[in-house]
């Protein structure tokens, strides 16, 4: 992606004409940024629109509502309804999120294409999800509690058995099942792997990607009984709803562990607490929640095992202006976009 | 040291007569093997010495008084203070320890040789001392009293800043200083610079190891300014006792975290309190202390932004069959041990 980018700026700085003969836009196009993050907004320029700030919580200014292109982040549902009423030269909303249902249910009209910022996150929710894999093998929870009692929870240190069958303790040698496996998963598997796991994925659509096996879910059955730690990265949607219910979860080993960083919808949670209650599971690390905040009457707090962890394994883009320059490249050149959703 | 173990046994098995003439030891030449961890017995035969298991934590069984070749793991004081006494043929103890004090200071007198088990545990502390840079970055223990309290910790979670300067949030990007660059400092580099961090080590001679740069200990003013997280793996000896002490803990910036997974003797834990207190650093996850069990009296307990590991990262030797093996080969042979230090 820094290469497109490099190309793009030699190729466009030392030709300006045939961008500017290329472009089926107005020479006072205007894009919108967000100041719902910190952006390079130098690398964005160089091209033909200007580059204007805007407040994702506020209503659109008067004197932008002729932009038409919109970045989002973060973006309250006010600010998107706002949008959709007033920017009638839209053209084009680069959304910095994986999944921006926001966007997709604002209620824009005509001709809008929507692009997501899939890829921002691999590294952030990847380095989270390795973080919860090994806090559930080493017990972090579980520390913590006796530290803040001054105690010393002698049976999780000193001498212990290397790599027990019936437990999960390390990710050496340990099976991981990656449910949902797209670039989330393609960034944490060498993770995985350099710490000594076997990687297994789980997709759609079967096959061999990035060196990982990946099979259709209708393996799910000899797949998860061989499972020592299952990191679910499905994305929310009518078909992932509660994807991981009670048959699946009897299906896991007693102590398998499972990590979610994908969207909590796609977990059935109060089968999950049956399970981690029946000890039919060995614990569960989650990042993401049907209901968030995770409401105060939830079982998950004090389910025996569990780790809540605030939605926090992503929420920081991590070059955006690559992608935003990229695609406003291919968007001028009138190029298909990447991550094109709509 | 597989492949060293395969040749071993492809050379022994094909010639078995060069190794009785090769050996210098009696036909009935014995070697005790500890029954504290699970050894695959079976992979250290095909030697001359015969196998006997032993309780680390009893005196040795009349019988087995004769024996040239000790193996030991967690035992007893009692227990090596009777073995020194009344092993009167030892010749040679291989400590699966990384640091075999207890042996060392148990009283063995006469030409015994002593190794140890370092390289036993190289991955699982190197696997510790990962989760507990993860733990520190992403604020597991934050969460954990958090949730105990049915508390969402939403300022940890949602949309954050990328990366910071003035914060430990992330190992991508960030400076990771390994004090202490032996085997467990190669092993944990490769992990930390798949996520993205810049590794530099600080030991007694400088030099390049596996790729990473390493300072001698003079280095240290200008290393941690710039340091992000200090990773400590000392050994315990006198000259490594307080090397973290308060002049050098002020010169870490403020946000930057201490891990040790080396030795508790190489902090001054008082300096180190102090610097929590103050916010002179921005945290500490230690999985070593000058006593342990830390006793109840002890300021770390409850000082901010303190994580209590229970001296859990080591304690689960993998490939001491490889290791001892390797060992008994050379013994038997007369050459030079590996891990030679008494």
């Amino acid at each position: 992606m820094l290469l497109a980018r490099l190309t793009s700026r030699r190729v466009y700085s030392s030709i300006p004409k045939l961008r500017q003969i290329s472009t089926a836009t107005s020479p006072t196009m205007k894009l919108l940024y967000p100041t719902s993050l910190k952006l390079d907004v130098q690398s964005l320029e160089g091209f033909a629109p200007t580059l204007h700030p805007y407040d994702v919580k506020k209503p659109i200014p008067d004197e932008h509502t002729d932009a038409e292109i919109l970045v989002t982040w973060c973006n309250s549902a006010d600010n998107l309804k706002d949008a959709a009423k007033k920017l009638g030269n839209l053209k084009w909303i680069q959304s910095l999120a994986a999944g921006p249902n926001d966007v997709l249910n604002a209620g824009f009209k005509g001709d809008v294409k929507v692009t997501t910022g899939s890829g921002l996150h691999d590294h952030t929710v990847a380095e989270h999800a390795l973080g919860l894999l090994l806090a559930g093998a080493r017990r972090f929870d579980e520390m913590r509690d006796y530290q803040v009692q001054k105690k010393w929870p002698g049976h999780l240190g000193g001498p212990q058995p290397d790599r027990p069958k019936d437990r999960f303790t390390t990710l050496r040698d340990a099976e991981v099942l990656i449910w949902g496996f797209g670039n989330i998963a393609k960034t944490l598997t060498p993770l995985l792997t350099a710490l000594g796991a076997r990687v297994t994925g789980v997709a759609r659509s079967a096959g061999v990607r990035d060196g990982v096996e990946v099979y259709g879910e209708d393996r799910l059955p000899e797949l998860l009984r061989k499972t020592d730690a299952l990191v679910m990265i499905l994305p929310g949607s009518d078909t992932t709803l509660n994807a991981l219910n009670a048959e699946r979860l009897k299906l896991l080993p007693n102590h398998a562990w499972v990590v979610n960083v994908g969207r909590g919808t796609s977990i059935d949670e109060d089968a999950l607490v049956d399970a981690l209650e029946k000890k039919e599971i060995g614990g569960a690390a989650l990042d993401v929640f049907k209901t968030e905040p995770l409401p105060e009457s939830s079982r998950l707090w004090l389910a025996p095992n569990v780790i809540v962890s605030p939605h926090a394994a992503g929420g920081r883009p991590q070059g955006a202006e690559d992608l935003i320059t990229y695609n406003l490249r291919r968007f001028l050149a009138g190029q298909e976009l990447r991550n094109l959703v709509a």
